[in-house]
């Protein structure tokens, strides 16, 4: 595995088509493009990695999969009352769909849809509160005390979120907020800052590789049918209008996030992250998607055969 | 296996609540809602069977996985200069989609991006050429020289045929086929009226299961990338704007037709085969799904675990 | 009079900008872009005219105008049933608005619109029959027997009509079109075909500035309220939508056509047709609308005023 | 006239088929629906009014016509590359086209338009100047220092504004708010809350029929082109997706209130103000709107005919 780690990092390394370090969010416009990371956490315990993996970069929305999980835990299928489960077909940030469907979001993890789930697990909870438990539940499932928001990401993303506003606020008009926008906002661009290593954040997927149980510490994290679902969004809606791409070229549930980050889940087998920032024209991450297309390859882990 | 089976069609078969058989078609709106049937193609070879799995049924839009793989052959990835391969967001017969993006279609799964494709593998040839090809190819994977087409179904869709018949007209008025769009409507219509028996099409969708290779015959069909690459299409769009429905419940590549068929693979498993002429709201089998998410709740085949 | 037209055109016939000929019916884009008429019948009967005005030209949409008069005639507030008279927002031939509007046009200026209106007209009569009366009809309010179909229009637009064959069937699956789709296609492409000079077209246009009746013979064509009812369309509607623009720039009820021709119509005063073959971007003519603001600006005719 | 409109009232007053009160603002749901009101300010400085027309009430969007003149005093021709002006087939509060058309209104009467023009002339000024001056402005067109904001609905606005808000940070989002989104709304929100009655309304549009003149006080407010323009925008745009059918029935430019208050214009002849609090389902005032039919329909002027 680290032979097949080491080869990847070096051929994909060197390529001179890195795609574009996504630019709205004004700290995240300054990242290095020529960083590449992959962390490989394995069924039976081990970890293997390349390249930059121990480089914190913010993990954005790839939080997404984590308070979908949390919100899972506490509303149950009362979830589903909130947003739907189907791809949209349309850009990560769009608002039509919203006014085609009452204010609803098609999945939980285009942006109008986190910021519902984010509205959902705060419950009568102040923001701060609600930080505290999903950074307390992202420690958990990492099985690493270390992992911190980035503050500053936050702050930028605050500055910069006029169009979050649109779809907090939009949702807002349809009565589909129980807490007040800005709060639902404040949470949701702090989650999305938190920061995290490859091997920090292949950790904290293993629980979707394991039929909801970390295979490592035994500890279950949610049942078995749970985790099968939360994989099947992933592969439904991880990638945004991107989604059919990825199914097709890696074949593994996976999550990206416009840090250039992805979580990538082989069922059985592995937790797979990657990281590097430059994103192709659709939101995610160039190289990234790269590497994990000849993981796959030479693993022979697509879940389509 | 036998005994799973049995109890599917035992304890779904009884349902009132069947779904509503397609009316638009009126050759299909006639046929009796109380029929249930599933086969299983298991990658040894052997095949069970429960409920009126001997009965001809319309495959429909499940001819399209079949179409997509003859494209594919004869086109390569030029295929996809005609259609895409994401999720639509859309009903099986939206024009929205082909508006806003230059009447390419989102997927060749879509009504509109199976006509397309139909246009793609005509090629010079005429109507009943073509569709002398299709039928051999859907012979030659099910290994059954009985298959035909029921032409009384294809009339009947020819009649009704106004949508697709736009849609036809809309992607020519962007120059996006090549043949007249009569005769490509004629060639559509046609291989959606295949017949076949729920056993039938389990064995014909066996080399989507073995990675290309159909394991009882030994003949190759397709490559095994490809192979894996129409599973992740089936995956993400077979089901119309209820593939994340369907993934979220059943959790396998699968593609429906309106006639009330599924067809469904598991990799490295089996190729499943349901049908019941009931839709749900989105148009997929309402009982078929469910005896799918039964079967597969006791078989541990979803891709996501 | 006279000298305020011939000043228009010899200001505005020298323009370089003079816009682009519409290229997607093969007879219309071998047209010289070099001509510029106008017409203005005033309600005293006088015609006066400079340039082009002795050029036949196709008419192409303006014949919408003359279609939805006989087809109130015939119907009287049925038509309403069939189209809507808002503003589209969308242009001539967009079909998204019918997908979310279950089939049924915005107006009956649209393409959609125009042809939902030559289904109605027909009323169980052939499409030669239906022409017949139709050009019978222009004849009648332009007082002039010689005006004629081009036949080698029509076969051009019926080659390339996939757009409206398009709207046609999506229209007919929707249940809204009660003869055959082909049958009323060949006839809006004849009616569209119907060629005409400037002064033809002027003094056609009269009864709409009469308040129904034709000033001159003295011929009531439609109520009064009927009258004012055609020309509020034509002001919502007549220009897709460049309809805002025509307004606030011209601020005359107007339909424009493909061909580069324009009727508009100055309530109490005159019946203008302006000429120019090259197109704005929205497929209005270009120096037939500055040839119009400059004529409104001189008589102060606009109805804003 | 003073016949003519007090037997409007007589007859239309009666009637049971009132509409609905608009909801979604709390100040204005307990407005008593029984209340009617009509006043024609005549060019020649004659008032003539029936009903309840001493009675106060929200202008809201009818606010829109003034804050329009005053942007472009300011801007000039600056304003539309702010706004469009064409009719954008759609609900007031639509934000479909502005994701289609990149965060730039269709024009300035639905409300993202109007949160432009208010974020327009603001330039540089604190909300409490910016609303002073508007206040100055139709207390100048109006001639009557009485008229106020009422700050319990502006307020109530606030509470209620989630829609609003997310129009205005998705136009923000495009970089297109030179000033915070809470400045803005808050100025928006309190011009909308002017209250006038039918007397002082019909009086504020008055330069509109005159020109752009006040003809009874002889003060020149704007251009006659531009008040010709502005009519323009109000006879295209002025009602939302409702602008054809009030074209079609009343035949003058016109902008409605979600208050149930009406201001039309009929050029040459008169200013004119109707008041019913209940709407048709599109938003616009329905008794007002027949009261506007019948006093056209009794004085001929259309400005159609």
């Amino acid at each position: 595995m680290q032979a097949i780690l080491d080869e990847i990092v070096a051929t994909i390394g060197v390529s001179n088509d890195r795609g574009k370090v996504a630019d709205y969010i004004p700290q995240l416009a300054c990242i290095d493009p020529n960083q590449l990371a992959i962390s490989v956490a394995l069924a039976d315990g081990r970890v293997f990695s390349a390249g930059d993996h121990q480089q914190l970069f913010s993990i954005q929305s790839i939080s997404k999969v984590f308070t979908l999980t949390i919100a899972l835990g506490k509303l149950g299928d009362g979830v589903w009352a909130r947003v739907g489960r189907e791809p949209s077909g349309d850009p990560f940030n769009s608002i039509v769909q919203l006014e085609h469907e009452n204010g609803k979001p098609r999945n939980p993890f285009i942006n109008a849809g986190a910021i519902a789930i984010a509205d959902a697990i705060m419950v009568g909870h102040q923001p701060k509160e609600t930080l505290a438990e999903i950074l307390q539940f992202v420690r958990f499932i990492a099985d690493d005390e270390s992992i911190c928001i980035d503050h500053n990401v936050a702050e930028s993303e605050l500055k910069t979120g006029d169009r979050n506003a649109s779809l907090a606020h939009f949702m807002a008009s349809f009565g589909r907020m129980n807490n007040p926008v800005d709060y639902v906002l404040g949470t949701y661009f702090h989650h999305c800052s938190i920061a995290m290593t490859c091997q920090q954040l292949a950790k904290a997927g293993l629980f979707l590789a394991g039929d909801g149980e970390n295979p490592v510490t035994g500890t279950r994290v949610v049942s078995a049918r749970r985790a099968r679902r939360i994989n099947s969004l992933m592969m439904m809606c991880g990638h945004y209008d991107g989604s059919g791409e990825f199914a097709y070229r890696v074949g593994l549930p996976g999550k990206s996030g416009v840090g250039g980050g992805i979580l990538a889940v082989a069922p059985g087998h592995a937790s797979i992250a990657v990281w590097s920032p430059g994103l192709d024209e659709v939101g995610n991450s160039k190289l990234g998607t790269e590497a994990l297309e000849k993981l796959v390859q030479q693993t022979g882990w697509s879940v389509f055969a």
